[in-house]
């Protein structure tokens, strides 16, 4: 029985490319999303032809007990939880105070914030039990600065970062290795900034920023995430940080 | 009519201590607290005889509407809120995952995070109208990294702290002066550090360290708060932290 | 005998402004600045006009033992040194790194870093043996971000922070005070902002962003400086930033 | 003719470890050290038995030249130098600042900061005409907190961390790959903490903390240096951490 690696926010960008190396990598990747059938089972399909293994679930992450129940089943049924890839985003692109409401600031946090408490109080005694686990979230410049119009975002990303260190502080001797990996600038992915984008501009970005290597592509990004998983527990990451060349980082003005 | 001194969370520790301290400066202190009608009154009669202005209320934060409707109740009837002492924490101790249930860690989001979203949201165009307002924010430690068992406070203050900046980029410009105020140690504060102790445990703390000054003062870091709700809007200070002289630093080990 | 507030870099921006701050205040205001005697006796004549006590120096703070001797010599013939003002500035503009000569990059580390030290260890054990004291130190968002063409500054100011906190972590508990004081803006400042655009432009800046104190205004940051030195050891603030309401965090992007 | 590792500070630890990792994975390792003739001469066989390229030699980097001549020589008689490891420390020890002299915190300054300064200078230049490089800066936690008697190891440390960021903004857009790794433990490495240990503590250190994974083990690191410097450029890492599993991490206390 294949060892599973476990994706929160599986769609065409970071969570399903980093699912499908996994699952090049001899994992059973389990994807799981919120929407677009077709896109997983496409997905499923395609590392499936790679020789790889993968189940994909429609899965949203707020109801109660989706998370709990989903973990239960994937151990039960598929194999045990090696890996968590928490790839669930918040970003609802810039909106001033006045036009961000309470239901989507509460939203942003269930998705960022409390859904990566519940999964780790699900999975974590699982692996303690077992000796050991990797808990990889992609994080996002919103957890490390608050920006005008990123009220929701921020407050949710910066509460996922500090839960990431309490984790990591609680776990980390007990071989679960947590890992924050923020990615400061636009990333090639048609489920998230595509759609943000709508095709025309998308397509554009692509042609131009994208074509530089200005946009971080997701099949490099999960060389780094598989990278991560598989450090010696001598040398841990806890945090790091992926960007293009091209871009300025976060802390630099133009 | 005076203008308004607004504490959210003024128990007989830093919140009330401030309120007092802007009383003694010519505002009207408002205070709200969830509990202790006997102190919250005694507080209220202290400042009145030292010729100030003041009123309190019980309130529960987390309750729907209790903050909105507060705030609509104070500028109708008391005064237009020229500054907000955001005072409310949610430090339940140390607690690893598996004790920290589901709802605390909302709670602590509720009281830490959401509390301050709404806050902003009722007051900040009120501010914004009168050309300007200060909001002053305290924080802990957990803000700025997580340490084992703190998984609720760390999530909630690390949200806060974000909150905080997001709102200094939309409400700096507009005049609305938010500052995020680190209290890096123990504050000798019978509401808070008093009730984790017990009466015992508080009594010889504040007769060894405390006598040493190796606790924070409320009165003397009331000072601080009104210095920086007082700083020209050419030299705002948006972060700062205190701690006793006596105190390690919280990113120096012993 | 009065106590010395003990300015290095006492120009007519932060640092002698400042100084008269303090003489205002109860201080003897020793004023060292590299150049400039005509405009440092100015300064001492209004601060004496004023009714406060001043002495200017010329001191090249790089020169050996200038900083060591002057010390020692205030202290023998003015006053104990209670308050030192490290305002020693290293900025020298944008250079890319080819244009960045071995020379410039060293004299960034002597007078920002290197200074700072000396001072420290000159004036620390006379402080701690009078059981405590105050410094106070002007620093730059170069201290907590490198961006283009700062590769001096920004190592220089990078290092100064640093030893900031090493000073504070062993010297708090002797009662002397560091403070770190992030200036992150331009400054209404003829002798250093003024001299780097030129008397055309600085006056254009001053009559449009300064004209809404978009430049920080020193007399008031003076009050700050002030209020740091003012606090009750049981509430010392390490870290603290300023900069004008109307002006973009370094940590965000316009 | 093979791509050059340059490593400046390749002893028995993380240098020496990190250029045979590289000559492994075919370039050709120039071994830079102060001292030690002997087991860089060892170094250099154990690779070569290996089936690698690799040269020696000891380079005292404060020397004036040392580096602008070594890196002149290298390109003409090895070859293209494609990736720097500068390895340098500048650990000394807990002083607290009477028995930190100036001239140890010059040295320290001298070796971690400016003479990463004087490398960058030298082989920038020539990545930027060959299209790119790669320098990856071996760092430790005094580089982001200062701690009781680390005066001059955090001031230099930190003074270095700056510059790798104003070095990564300037020359990221040009294919200059610059990372900074923060070394944040103890390591297993006989060249530096086993001197500063001596044999017997050192020995048992291994036997208890080492044989648990608790000290950083330099082969396990050179793994992630090399991925680092495989990153692919729309995906590069400026900043991360490294520890061992057990380690508490440098911001939370025991």
């Amino acid at each position: 029985m294949k060892p599973v690696c476990f994706v929160m926010g599986a769609g065409a960008g970071i969570g399903g490319t980093v699912g499908r190396k996994f699952a090049r990598e001899g994992y059973h990747a389990v994807l799981c999303r919120r929407s677009d059938e077709a896109g997983l089972n496409a997905l499923v399909d395609i590392i499936k032809d790679e020789g790889g293994d993968a189940t994909g679930f429609l899965m949203n992450a707020v109801d109660e007990n989706a998370i709990e129940d989903r973990v239960a089943f994937v151990e039960k049924e598929i194999g045990p939880i090696e890996v968590v890839i928490y790839n669930l985003g918040a970003q609802i692109g810039d909106r001033v105070l006045a036009d961000t409401s309470m239901r989507a600031f509460e939203m942003g946090w269930r998705l960022a914030t409390f859904g990566l408490f519940r999964l780790a109080k699900t999975v974590c005694p699982l692996m303690e039990e077992r000796g050991g686990g990797k808990i990889l979230v992609t994080s996002a410049t919103a957890a490390v600065r608050g920006n005008a119009g990123q009220h929701s975002h921020a407050a949710a990303m910066g509460g996922r970062r500090m839960l990431c260190q309490t984790l990591n502080a609680e776990f980390a001797p007990k071989g679960i290795h947590v890992a924050h990996i923020l990615v400061d600038g636009a990333v090639d992915a048609p489920d998230t900034l595509g759609k943000m984008l709508g095709p025309e501009l998308f397509k554009k970005l692509r042609e131009t920023k994208g074509a530089e290597d200005g946009l971080l592509q997701p099949e490099k990004m999960a060389e780094t995430y598989f990278h991560i998983a598989s450090q010696h527990r001598s040398v841990w990451t806890h945090e790091l940080d992926l960007r293009s060349y091209s871009d300025v980082a976060w802390w630099n003005h133009v």
